[in-house]
């Protein structure tokens, strides 16, 4: 296996969500570390949609992933009520670690872009191979 | 040992907090929910003012006291920036659970006033008796 | 009008959402704060589903509705990606005041139960009447 | 005024804090998205120790500095109760952005470093340039 894959364009999802009253702060406008929660949210119907509870994953199979570094680009508020939809696109895999690269959008406007790096590692934190399983899912395309 | 036990005058901690910009919320008040958070960090200072580690008496003991019921009354709105002091005092002590009653203030005015009950299990979840050990902890004064 | 108002049976709307995973905390459960957070939502949709959305109540009417009482009984824990459904009732109408029950279930287990007591306010929090058109809505069947 | 300004040395605050119980996640660790509340805290802090209220600049003088872009690398895992110091630092200053540098650290260990470009803008989310006394305070040192 090389240092990293090939990414199909098929590793790719789309999940809506509302932003809730409690994410808003006194600026009126979504509190910029939700978006982070908004990315993981994505991530876990990413999986989710290929047939994957991350929660099994990390219970059945000891496969746990971390994030070790994140990126995040603020380019419009959002607010109370506005219906996002994040994309999650699997943006790197190599032996141990992933990345996914993320764009927000309210209907056409961009409101956030951002990628985070996620590491393999066991039930003790330690850093582990990729499973062949989990691969094959984090480069599936979304099932039917 | 009786069904319920006489609580000292001194079973109170005050804990000074200061509130945090995304705690607020698009009213720019603090949100409600965050007030329970006051609670908790409250009851965690109570502990370690009596010379323990709640984290330690997870970890070590097995001793875990989730929340069973919660009841907040909202008196003011706080702001941020607004430096609260929680007043936590147990209010209740049974063989297998603890009540502790709280008032939040900022400066003579009462923003919160609340209670939690919360029971002792194990790390299954299950529940157990309260150790001597930790209510000797519970009913005594803040160490110098 | 009468101190409180007969609520019909119809004043109840279910809203079903999926545990993220920074809602859990180290016993591996949901936070017992997140519920008050949870009850919100539904809230909301109450609203929605009866044709209004709450951010434009309170950004063109003025209409408020901050929590002034909250109580949480917890029955059963909930994890990561459990799907809830969060049941909302309104259980008090008053010239000023609204009560909504809440019965949280994840499948046929009731995880937590509660209510909150909101107060209608304007911009600047003082309390206001509820104006006729927020009782209509309060007191409707969902829509079609 | 150049493009942007030469950060003295004392431009650094070090701000403690512990983590509270509902900060950590299932892995029980702090969930990731926790960090950018505690870099948040430390900027607060750094412009307290200047003389500045945030609350105080945003209410009377109309200056709000939304983040605009952020970036975390998670060196080590960070525990309930662990104590914790942000160290933020100024790492840019120009007509209309402030940087921040964070590192945060637990005892010797380096947990978390990251970085925060914040925008300048006024009441209505509309670019504006830095004040000369917001310019001066950024780049004083703590007073004594």
């Amino acid at each position: 296996m090389p240092n990293s894959v090939d990414i199909p364009e098929h590793a790719v999802t789309r999940y809506a969500l509302r932003v809730r009253f409690c994410e808003t702060d006194l600026m009126a406008i979504v509190h910029h570390a939700n978006y982070l929660v908004y990315f993981e949210a994505a991530r876990v119907e990413y999986l989710r949609r290929r047939g994957v509870s991350y929660a099994q994953w990390a219970e059945q199979e000891g496969v746990h992933l971390p994030v070790i570094s994140a990126h995040l680009d603020y380019k419009r508020t959002s607010h109370f009520d506005d219906e996002l939809v994040v994309e999650a696109r699997v943006s790197l895999v190599t032996r141990v670690k992933v990345g996914f690269g993320y764009r927000i959008l309210h209907g056409e406007e961009l409101v956030c872009s951002g990628e985070t790096v996620l590491a393999c590692v066991d039930d003790s934190h330690r850093p582990r191979r990729l499973p062949p399983n989990v691969l094959e899912v984090l480069l599936a395309p979304e099932r039917p």
